[in-house]
């Protein structure tokens, strides 16, 4: 069919499982080709083509409530509520996001992007459905790296003792982002390849009603193993434990099972978990092959082999830290690794090979990956935990309570700092210098390159208490290691050029954008000097003092958000000491930042060497002005 | 025996059972009479008197390593490594602490007050206990509130897998703060309930081998059925699904049980879980028949009928918001309560036995609550999430991603903001106003009496976007409700006393710390002016322009972090708009406040008024002077 002409799903509801299969066929196809282009999240959305069809033919949306979990797999229930059209400008500049919009769809409820929410949301919306008496089903679409998260399993805890009626589905592909870990993955794996002893259930009922009668004990007895057939069947127990009605396993790419267990769902009063069995990539080879979770999410690829386009020639920021912590992990025993289920995302796949005594991965579990770092060190140990910026805001009490409060010596390296582009608002990592500088014991530092970066791990593993390093989403600039440059100490920051008339501050990739600007405006006569803030927390208050006292206008680029930034605490630190300097920040300024390329974004924010220049001409022009307020 | 002769716990290896019973009661009877005096957990501690002389007589601390989770049932602990002269003192300025702190004791390894890190921490100390080589025994003592918290299950998720060695200590009272909910309640109760079933594994397994010979085929399912016998006992067999061993029940003021219990789990290798069923408040008739949580931690009490001294005239803070809240529900089907286990703390019990439907209590279990708040509002309900400032913490990416990026119309009523007093650094509120503030579309304002929570209730349920509205605990008050006083709206700051010299800013009950030093300043002939900056965010931008233009010095009062605090951002609006007003900011700077009264504490912070005072005379003397710097 031309999938152009979809606008909703009801056309769905005639078709025969012949139709579907020729449906999924033809979004497979889609997809693959799309996502060639544009890139995105193919590998999770090629495991739920048949899922999301029979979703929509077997419930209601928008009336019925999909929420669909992280919401990187909803490509197809994208496809299906009239949005193919929409897909050439996927995770783009004021396109299609690649995670569920309210803005964009009746059918999109909730937005997503972190990890484990949907439960907790979809409780939520179950009890405003009954308490308004209105009727339908609540449906989250959670997978099973995702159940790991302890939001996830809080709700399940208040789930299954409310009975709130709720169709969860648990889409269980045996990988989160890399393949999965924990004891939960292992009682999943264990109904997988168990799912035979539903046979011998039936057995043994048969078996007991045929024994010969030996006596009321016995009798008793068997009674009794008969009651406890439940629990015979491995299957299920662990959430039929906590209350919750399971089906399964199903066999995800076949209609006719998902279809029977989705409608004996639909029946079920209460809540219910239909366990689906995908399998990432599915009908791609390349994806489908995937062990690593290299197609979690990625750019543009060749459709033929796979093969992604258009890579850099210098190594990620990752990449980079990650070799730096395993390097200097060879020469102290006390440095060990903890990933929350990105080793391949934070790059610490080598670590882990190397090391892999020294090296956790813990599965989405950010709080636990945290607080463990925090034991790790209580204990001697000198870990290195790797996670996303926008990740670690879910561990931020452990990073207060437990490794700040305690001043232990956990090193975080913060990847993906700053804007991270296609994934969108939900991924940028730009609170963090907000959330962390307020914590009192934390040293929290961003490189400008390679060759400071590598200065600031040697730093971070010497120095006792906490210490973050961030760092952004990309390749490093490539500089050259050997040219030698002056050696540094943590509050230590860099004049990266000279200049008198106004001082340009800034911090990792910015700084040369910085430098750019002063270039330009040196050509105008006016001498700019570039600072290189490396370190947010402590401030260099030396260099402060003088900066104040020289009464320099001052431009502050920031690639995150201005409320609880740089900008301030340098505006602050001069109206403590009573300086006059004017200060102009550039920086995001109370918004969330969208999906998109990252240069467009930084240019509607102004983060540009442009906008550097001219703010920093009105500074030195304007001089000792008033406001005209 | 004399307990102040204890040093260490290394007597108890010798003393038979009469003799640990008759300690039991020694120490029962010195809890119940110093707390009576101090205040303190009492319930939480005579619960766990067995168990702790029972721990300390198996394991051997401090080389095994003991976890409290929490902390605040570590009293017993205390006493049996020789803090008991100190036990005047708890909780006190300077005092003992009422949690395990690491500079007070070798035996105190790891310090809590917040929930569910025991486990997390427990992996990264064995962890690191096994990297080193080293011998001995970890040990988490968790409660079953604390086992819901999303962050202990993702460490069993973990802990189960790794199959790290550890004995985890279940301390199952039946009651987190609040009477325990969720489904893992549910199923430790059944486990409480069917002990029995245990016999019944043992029969089973008696009639199995007595069966005949019924042909292979029976065989076959009979030695299935054996296989499966650990399902047939329903006990542990959640823990047992994530591969942690085990044992119990136990009870857990029955010496031969609990130490027969401990011994065989010592010899368990791998992890292994010990459940204990204790009472809160055993051996104490007041506290042991409390209900509600009445007994969680209070002050002092009358020891004949546990009557509480002290009490104030007024209703506490927590007590009027929930009633104010309570009010606007009756008129208003839209609004519902939510709070994370705490209804007596929040007192949000009359609400709850007035509107049950619309009332959720979710355990322990931030994330949840605050995503279960955006759930329901995203589906048309006004939520209130009371919640304490410490433990919000918890909550901070569901605040950012969940709640405040969907612009949802969530009510948060921070409980306990500021200082908190007795409970010490790990539970004072000062770090929210750091952490919302860069929040997009949050609104986040403090009341200083309870006239002005009244209206600010109002303005929260008429808002659209999230709306926080911290609380102090402690008593409002007691205004006169019927004083008129000028309506406002969101964002508008109020001018409590006119003056032009100074302009002291504060907000909530540090207000009135500001106008007892305006007065004294008034009788130097410096004129003061107070100002009640109620919205935090958004800034009165009006007013703050025509404080501005006036140049007037600032002194701004914040009960708070100076790290992103209110005056931070007043200092930063000067300098984005280039007012030269000086600006002293008193407030916390960068340090963790310990445990002790209120009132000294704000002493040594210099939030009283004569230190008010004496800053702004400083500023008022020294205008236009310049730093010396």
């Amino acid at each position: 069919m031309n999938l152009f002409q979809i606008e909703n799903p009801k056309f769905l509801k005639t078709l025969d499982t012949e139709e579907l299969e020729s449906l999924s066929q033809d979004i497979r196809e889609f997809l693959i080709e799309s996502c060639a282009i544009t890139g995105g999240h193919i590998g999770a959305n090629l495991g739920v083509v048949e899922l999301s069809i029979a979703m929509h033919k077997h419930f209601n949306s928008p009336e019925d409530k999909f929420i669909f979990d992280v919401g990187h797999q909803a490509y197809i229930h994208k496809i299906l509520t009239g949005r193919i059209s929409q897909f050439d400008t996927l995770r783009q500049y004021k396109g299609l996001c690649g995670f569920p919009k309210t803005r964009e769809s009746e059918h999109d409820v909730w937005e997503a992007g972190h990890s484990s929410t949907s439960l907790s949301a979809a409780m939520g919306i179950a009890k405003a459905r009954d308490i308004k008496s209105e009727d339908y089903h609540v449906v989250p679409v959670i997978g099973d790296g995702a159940l790991t998260g302890g939001m996830a399993l809080e709700a399940l805890n208040h789930i299954g003792s409310d009975k709130t009626d709720m169709t969860i589905i648990l889409n269980d592909n045996e990988m989160s982002i890399a393949p999965n870990v924990g004891a939960l993955h292992n009682m999943l794996g264990r109904i997988r390849t168990n799912s035979n002893y539903n046979r011998f259930k039936h057995d043994i009922e048969d078996a007991i009603q045929k024994m010969p009668q030996v006596g009321s004990r016995l009798r008793d007895v068997a009674d009794r193993v008969k009651d406890s057939l439940k629990y015979l069947v491995v299957e299920g127990i662990f959430f039929e434990e906590l209350g919750i009605k399971y089906i399964g396993p199903v066999d995800g790419h076949d209609f006719e099972d998902l279809e029977r267990a989705i409608e004996s769902a639909k029946d079920y009063k209460g809540p219910v978990i239909v366990h689906v069995i995908t399998k990432k990539g599915k009908g791609y080879h390349p994806a489908e092959d995937d062990k690593l979770g290299t197609w979690h999410g990625l750019g543009p690829y060749k459709i033929e082999t796979g093969e992604v386009l258009g890579k850099k020639q210098t190594v990620s920021w990752s990449e980079f830290m990650s070799n730096s912590v395993l390097e200097k992990a060879h020469e102290d025993e006390r440095i060990v690794a903890i990933t929350p289920a990105m080793p391949v995302g934070s790059k610490l796949t080598r670590f882990q090979r190397e090391l892999p005594e020294r090296f956790f991965d813990v599965g989405i579990a950010e709080q636990h990956a945290v607080t463990m770092s925090a034991g790790l060190a209580s204990n001697g140990m000198r870990p290195y935990l790797a996670i996303y910026s926008t990740f670690l805001q879910r561990g931020y009490d452990q990073l207060l309570h437990d490794v700040d409060r305690q001043n232990l010596n956990v090193f975080i390296g913060i990847d993906r700092s700053g804007l991270v582009g296609a994934d969108g608002e939900t991924h940028q990592g730009v609170f963090d210098i907000s959330f962390i500088t307020p914590l009192p014991n934390m040293t929290l530092m961003m490189p400008r390159d390679e060759f400071e970066a590598a200065k600031m791990v040697d730093l971070a593993f010497e120095h006792e208490g906490p210490v973050a390093l961030r760092y952004p989403r990309g390749n490093v600039p490539g500089v050259d290691m050997n040219q030698p440059r002056a050696p540094f100490d943590i509050g230590e920051w860099e004049t990266v050029k000279e200049g008198s008339d106004v001082q340009i501050i800034s911090f990792g990739p910015t700084v040369a954008l910085a430098l750019e600007a002063a270039g330009a405006l040196s050509r105008r006569e006016v001498s700019a000097g570039v600072v290189n803030a490396r370190f947010i927390k402590p401030l260099d208050e030396k260099y402060l003092h003088e900066l104040g006292a020289s009464d320099a206008p001052v431009v502050v680029v920031e690639e995150s958000m201005l409320e609880g930034g740089l900008g301030s605490m340098i505006a602050t630190f001069f109206s403590d000491h009573q300086y006059t300097n004017k200060v102009k920040r550039i920086g995001i300024d109370g918004e969330y930042i969208e999906h998109g390329d990252v240069n467009r974004l930084l240019e509607d924010i102004g983060i540009t060497a442009d906008n550097i220049q001219q703010e920093a001409l009105k500074l030195v022009g304007k001089k000792h002005e008033k406001s005209p307020y």
